[in-house]
C-alpha cells in the first residue's frame, strides 16, 4: 500500500465520519428520537433532551462530566473503563510529545539505506511513508540508540501511568464498597459444594445448622439454590401468555377508537393453518388461568424437591459476609466452598451447583478449545464451510436445489460462500466465546464477561496482528520455523523483520477504526434503522416499544478487547513507525469523548462487579507492552544494533518485577472486599429482608401480596425455602 | 563394589548395631541415667523407668503406642511424622511383597546378555548381585514388560497411600485445632506491616482504633512489637548473673558442709588476670541490684519509644481469630497484612516488623544464594579453603606459625584441610540453611524449620544422589551435555544410564543409615558421654545439670530430608534393583520403632505447628516418585523397550494430576485454619488475658505480683502496651 491508497482510504474515511457526524446532529433533535439517543435519561427518568440547540454541546457535556457522575449514572466498572481510555490516550499524548519531533528528523536525514538500497535489502521500495519509519536507519548505524532510547520513553510513561491507574482504581473501587446506601450482595455470600445432607435432614436444615455454629451473632438466613428447570419453562411460557394478552387487548382498544365503538375483538388460529379461529383475549385469559396454579405447584415441588449443593447465605452485617467469602470453612477444602455473591441479576443460576472438580475440568476443556481454536483458527472455518458445501445443502434443504442447479449462481454463491462463512463466524465468535466462558461453570455474568473478554484479546491479537503481519506469507513461515531449536527466538525474530511492512495497514485501520467505528457508535445509525422499522411493523403495545429501544450494555466483552488491539498495535509501531503515535492518540481520545456521551445518555450497565475488570485490562495492557519490548529487541537484533539487546533485556526484568509489585500490592483487593472499607457505619439499618428477597428468582417469587401477608401474620417470612 | 565388599561393609553394620543395642539395654538400666533415657517423662513429672526388665520391652512399648499418646506426648508434628514413616514402610513393604518373587527370577532367568556380553555392555562386569537387577535384562526383551507393570504398581500404590496419608493428617490436624482445651495463638493474630501512624497517635491507637472498627464484638486487645534488642541485652545479662550468683551460692553450700560450718566464700577477680578478687555472692548481688532498676527503665522506654509497625490482635473468640487471618483488612494488599498467630515460644520477634516487599526480596535472594550454592556445591567449599590456607592461617593467628614451619605437619595438614572443610560445612550446613531461612523474613521457628528442610533436602538429594550417580565422571559429564540441545532430557538420558552402576553403593548407604544411624540414636551415646563429661566438670547448681541433659527437639530440618533421601534412592532402585526395597523397608520399619521410644521418652519438641509439615513432606514424596518415573523413562529408552515410553508418559501425567488434586482438595486447610473446626463450643469461658501475657516475651515480662497486684486494682492490666 502505497501512500496515495492510503490518503484514499484515509480520506474516505473521514468523510463517513463527517456525514455521521451530521446525521447525528440531526436526528438527535428530532423528537421522536430521544429514545435512541437518550434512553438511559429516560429510563432514569431524567429530562431527555439537553438545554443547548448548539450541534457540539454534546462535546462540552462529556468532557465537563465528572468520574462521580459516571459512576453514579453508569457504575463503577464504566468509570474503570474510562480510566483504561485516559490511561492510552494520555500514554500515545506524552509519546507523541517527545517521539514525533525526534524521531521523524532522525529517519528522514539517514540516507544509508537508500544509498545501497539494492544490496541490502532485497523489495526494499520505498515510499514517502517509510522515510519517516525506523526502516529507513542503516544497520548498525548510531541513530538507533535514538530508537532505544524511545523504548525507554515509553516504557518508563506506561509503568507510571498504571501504577497511577491501578492506584485510582482501587480508590474508585474501595469508594464505591464503603457507600454508606449498602446494596444486597453486600450481606450475602454464595456458598458451593454443600456435602451431601444426613439421612433425615434437608439441605436447609443443613446449611443453616452449619452456619448458625460458626456465626452466631451474625448469620441471617439462607436460601439453597434449587433446580428451577422446570418452574422456569412454565413460567416463560405464561409471561409469554401475558404479553400476548396485554398485546391483543391493545390492538382491540386501537381498534375500537376508531369508527366503531365496539371494535373488533382479535382471533387467533391454535395449532395448524386451517384451525377454528379462536378470540384471542379469552383464549389467553384461559391459558393463563390454566398455567398460575401449574406454577404454584411446581413452585412449591422446585422448593421442596430440587434442592442443590449451593446456597445463598445471608448475614446481618457486612463485614461477616465480606470475611465468610474470604474464609476456609470446612477442612477438606472442596467443601463448603464460599464466595462474594454476584449482584442477583447476573447470578448464573445454572452454573452454582456444579462441583469443584467438574468445574476445574470444564475449565480446562475450555481453555484447551480456545488455544486450540485460537492455533488453527482456520479449521473450525474450513470445518463450517465445508458443511456448508452445496452437496450438503442441498441434502439438507431440498427446496433449494432447483436455485442450486444455475451454474452462474452457483459459481458465484461457491466463490463468495467462504468469505460469508468467515464472516459469520467472526460475528459469532463473541457469543461463542461467552458461551464458552459460562459452561466453565462461572458464577456471575460479570466474571463470565471478563473471562470472555480475556479469549477474544488473545483471538485478536494473535490472528489479526500476527496474522496481518505474517500475512499470506503465514503458512510457508511456519514451515521454514520447522525444525529449528529455539522456536521462540526464531518467531520473534520473523516477526520483527516481517513488521515494518504493515505499518500503513494497520495506520489505515486505526483510522478506520476511529473514523467509522466511532462514528456508527455515537449515530447510533443500526439501532436507529431497527427501532423505527420495529415501531413502525411490530409493536403493539407499550411493553414492546420500549424493548425495541432498550440501549442494552457497554458489552465491555468485545469493547475491551477491541481497544487493546488498537493498543497493542500503536503500542508495537510506536518506535518503528512513530507516525502511528497521532493515530492512536485519537483513537483513545476520540473514543473517550463519544462513549462518555454514550455511557451518559444511551448505553445502561447490565451488571456491576466494581471495578474487577481492572486487574484484567492491567494484564493485558502491559502484556501489550512486554509483547513491544521482545518485538523491538527481535527488530534491534535485525538491525545488528547489539547494544539494545543489554538494554533492553533488563527493561524486560523491570516489567515482570512491575507486574509482580502491582499484582502484590493491588491485586487481592480485586479479588476480595478489603474489610476495612466495609467496616463503616451505615445510613440506616439495612433492611435484610429485603435484601434476601432481592435474590429469589421472579420464576420462584410468590405473589408479593401473599409475601407481605404472610410478615403480618408474624411468620418470619421463611416460607421460601423451607416448605 | 563387589558382592563380598559389601557383605563385609553390611556386616561391619551389623556388628556396631549389635554393640549399640547392648550398650542402650546395658547403660538405660543404670539409675544414674534416666535423665538420658527418659528426659521427657522426667520433664513431664511421669514414673522415668519401665517397670519391666525384659531388654526387649522398649519395643513392645513403642508398638502397642497409639497416635493419641504419641499426640500427648509430643505433639501433632510428630504423629505427622510417623505417619510419613509409616507411609514409607507400607510402600516398600507392599512394594517388596509384589516385585521380589517377580522381578528377582525374571531377572535372574535371562541369558541374553550374558551370552552377548562382550559384544553389547563395554565394561559389563557381572557380579552375582548384578545377575538380580535389571541390568542383565537384553535391550528390548519382552521381559522388560515385568519392570514396566512393577513401575505402575508402585506408582498406584504410592498414590493410594499419600492420599489416605493426607487424609488421615488432615484429620489429626482438625482433632488438634478443634480441642476443647484452645491455645493461646488460637486467640491471636499477628499483624505486619502496619502503616504509619497520623500525626499524634501512637501505634497502640492506631492498631486499638483500626481492629475495633472492623470486629467491634470480638476484638479484645492488641499488643505493638517494639524494638527489644536493648532490653534483651540487659535482661540477658542479668540472667548470667543470677545464674552466677545460684552458682556461687551453691559452691558456697557444697563447702560449708563437709568440714568448715564457715565454708570457703568463692572470689573471683573482675577483668584482668591480676586484679583484685572479690566476694563472688556479694558482687553479683552488687550487679543484680545495679541491673534491675536498668532493665525496668529500658522496658518502660522499649515500649514507649520503640514501637514497631508489628502487632499481635488478640480476640474473644477462635472463630474470629481464624477468620481474620484469612481475611484481607486493608485495600493496599500489602499494609496491614494480617496472618495466624504461632505459639508465642516459636515467635522469631526480630522478624516481625521486616515490611513486606523487603520480605519478598529477602525470599529471592536466599533463594538465589541456595540455589547457587546447591549447584555449584564446590565452589563454597573451595573459597573456605581458599581462605584456610596456611599463609592465610598463620596471618590470622600468629601464634600458629611455629607449628605451621614444622614440615611434617603442614604436610599432612595440607592434604586433610580440604577434606575437613567439607566436614565442617556438612556439619554447619543445617544451621546454615536455618540461618538463611530466618533471613527470608519468616515470623515463625517451624516455618523456619520447614524451609530449612525444604532447602537441606534438594541439597541432598542434589549432591548426593546424583553426584554419586554419575560420580567422579560428573564435571566430565557435565562437558558432554554443553551445545546438546535437549538438556533435560540428555541429563535423564545420562543419569539412566549410570544409575545402575552405583545400585550397591546405595544399599550399603541405606545399611549404613539404619544400623548405624539408628543404633547411634537409640543408646544416645553422644548425649551420653557428653552430659557425664559435663556433670563431671562443669555443672554446680540444680540448673545446670538440667541443662546438661535437655534433650532438644526431634530436630525435624535435618531429619525429614534424611529420611526424604532413602526414601528417593530406594524408589529411584526399587525396579531397577528390588533388592534395595527390603532395606529401605527396614529402614523405615526399625525408624519407626526408634523414633517412637525417642519420641516418646526422650525428646521434647520445642515447637508446634498442628501437621503443617505435612504438605511439604507430601510435595517431596510425589517430587521422589516423579523423579523416579522420569528415570525409569530415560532407562527403558536406553534399554530400547519404546512401548515403555508411550506406558509411562500418561503415568507421568497422571502423579501431576494427583499432586494437583490433592493440593486443591488439602492444601488450603494446612495454610489457613476451617472455621467449622474452631466453632465449637470451649470447655469453659477462655481466659484471654493469659493467652495475652504468654506472648509477653520474657525481658519485657513485668513482675508477676505487679502484674496481678495491677488487675486487683481495677485496672485493665493494659499497661504492657499503653505506658
Amino acid at each position: 500500500m502505497d501512500l496515495r491508497s492510503f490518503l484514499t482510504s484515509f480520506g474516505t474515511s473521514f468523510l463517513i465520519f463527517v456525514v455521521l457526524m451530521f446525521l447525528f446532529t440531526w436526528l438527535s433533535r428530532k423528537p421522536g428520537n430521544e429514545v435512541i439517543y437518550y434512553p438511559n435519561r429516560i429510563i432514569k427518568g431524567m429530562d431527555p433532551s439537553t438545554k443547548t440547540r448548539n450541534p457540539m454541546s454534546w462535546i462540552k457535556e462529556a468532557i465537563s462530566s465528572s468520574e462521580d457522575d459516571i459512576i453514579s449514572v453508569s457504575g463503577v466498572d464504566t468509570a474503570v473503563y474510562f480510566v483504561f481510555l485516559s490511561t492510552a490516550f494520555t500514554l500515545f499524548v506524552l509519546a507523541g510529545i517527545v517521539l514525533l519531533p525526534t524521531l521523524l528528523p532522525i529517519a528522514a536525514t539517514d540516507h544509508s539505506i537508500r544509498l545501497k538500497n539494492s544490496t541490502t535489502i532485497s523489495n526494499g521500495t520505498f515510499t514517502e511513508f517509510d522515510k519517516y519509519s525506523m526502516e529507513h536507519i542503516g544497520p548498525g548505524s548510531w541513530r538507533l540508540w535514538a530508537y532505544m532510547i524511545a523504548v525507554y520513553w515509553i516504557s518508563l510513561v506506561t509503568y507510571l501511568l498504571l501504577w497511577r491507574a491501578y492506584k485510582h482504581v482501587s480508590e474508585i473501587r474501595a469508594t464505591a464498597l464503603m457507600s454508606a446506601e449498602p446494596r444486597a450482595e453486600q450481606f450475602a455470600v454464595l456458598v458451593r459444594d454443600i456435602p451431601p445432607s444426613p439421612e433425615g435432614e434437608i439441605k436447609k436444615e443443613e446449611v443453616d445448622s452449619y452456619f448458625r455454629a460458626i456465626y452466631p451473632d451474625t448469620f441471617y438466613k439462607s436460601m439453597i439454590v434449587t433446580d428451577n428447570k422446570e418452574v422456569n419453562k412454565i413460567w416463560k411460557k405464561l409471561e409469554g401468555y401475558r404479553k400476548k394478552l396485554v398485546r391483543a387487548e391493545t390492538i382491540y382498544a386501537q381498534s375500537r377508537t376508531i369508527g366503531s365503538p365496539e371494535g373488533i375483538r382479535p382471533t387467533n388460529r391454535i395449532g395448524l393453518l386451517f384451525s377454528n379461529k379462536v378470540d384471542t383475549i379469552e383464549y389467553y385469559n384461559e391459558k393463563i388461568n390454566e398455567l398460575t396454579p401449574m406454577l404454584e405447584t411446581e413452585q412449591k415441588i422446585t422448593l421442596r424437591d430440587r434442592q442443590l449443593p449451593a446456597a445463598l447465605v445471608f448475614f446481618s452485617s457486612r463485614v461477616a459476609a465480606a470475611s465468610a467469602a474470604q474464609s476456609l470453612h470446612a477442612r477438606m477444602v472442596d467443601t463448603w466452598i464460599v464466595v462474594d455473591a454476584p449482584e442477583p441479576r447476573q447470578l448464573i443460576w445454572s452454573n452454582l451447583s456444579i462441583n469443584y472438580f467438574s468445574r476445574v475440568i470444564r475449565q480446562y476443556v475450555v481453555y484447551t478449545i480456545v488455544a486450540v481454536s485460537i492455533i488453527f483458527f482456520m479449521i473450525p472455518i474450513s470445518l463450517i464451510s465445508a458443511f456448508s458445501t452445496f452437496e450438503n445443502l442441498g441434502m439438507l434443504l431440498p427446496f433449494l436445489k432447483p436455485v442450486i442447479q444455475i451454474i452462474s449462481i452457483r459459481t458465484v454463491l461457491e466463490a463468495y460462500l467462504p468469505q460469508l462463512v468467515l464472516i459469520i463466524f467472526l460475528v459469532i465468535l463473541p457469543k461463542l466465546l461467552m458461551f464458552l466462558s459460562k459452561a466453565e461453570g462461572i458464577p456471575s455474568e460479570s466474571h463470565a464477561m471478563r473471562a470472555a473478554s480475556g479469549k477474544y484479546f488473545y483471538f485478536t491479537v494473535l490472528n489479526v496482528f500476527i496474522g496481518v503481519t505474517l500475512g499470506s506469507s503465514l503458512y510457508s513461515s511456519i514451515k521454514s520455523l520447522e525444525g529449528k531449536p529455539k522456536l521462540l527466538s526464531a518467531i520473534v525474530d520473523l516477526l520483527a523483520e516481517k513488521i515494518p511492512y504493515s505499518a500503513i495497514f494497520f495506520l489505515t485501520f486505526v483510522a478506520l477504526r476511529f473514523f467509522v467505528g466511532f462514528g456508527l457508535e455515537l449515530s447510533r445509525l443500526v439501532p436507529f434503522i431497527m427501532f423505527h422499522i420495529n415501531r413502525k411493523f411490530m409493536c403493539k403495545t407499550e411493553a414492546e416499544v420500549k424493548e425495541a429501544w432498550a440501549p442494552g450494555d457497554l458489552g465491555f466483552e468485545t469493547r475491551v478487547p477491541g481497544d487493546m488491539l488498537i493498543l497493542t498495535i500503536t503500542l508495537c509501531y510506536s518506535v518503528i513507525a512513530p507516525l502511528i503515535i497521532p493515530f492512536g492518540a485519537i483513537y483513545f481520545g476520540l473514543g473517550w469523548v463519544v462513549m462518555r456521551n454514550q455511557a451518559l445518555k444511551v448505553y445502561v450497565p447490565s451488571c456491576e462487579s466494581y471495578g474487577r475488570m481492572w486487574p484484567h485490562i492491567h494484564t493485558r495492557f502491559l502484556s501489550a507492552l512486554i509483547f513491544y519490548q521482545v518485538i523491538m529487541l527481535g527488530y534491534f537484533g535485525i538491525k545488528r544494533f547489539f547494544h539494545a539487546t543489554f538494554a533492553i533485556v533488563p527493561l524486560l526484568l523491570v516489567s515482570v518485577i512491575f507486574a509482580f509489585v502491582c499484582n502484590k500490592k493491588f491485586y487481592r483487593f480485586f479479588q476480595h472486599t478489603a474489610l476495612d472499607v466495609v467496616c463503616n457505619e451505615l445510613k440506616e439499618t439495612p433492611d435484610i429482608e429485603r435484601a434476601y428477597r432481592s435474590f429469589i428468582p421472579p420464576s420462584l417469587n410468590f405473589d408479593k401480596d401473599k409475601l407481605d401477608g404472610d410478615d403480618q401474620n408474624g411468620e418470619d417470612g421463611d416460607h421460601y425455602g423451607q416448605v
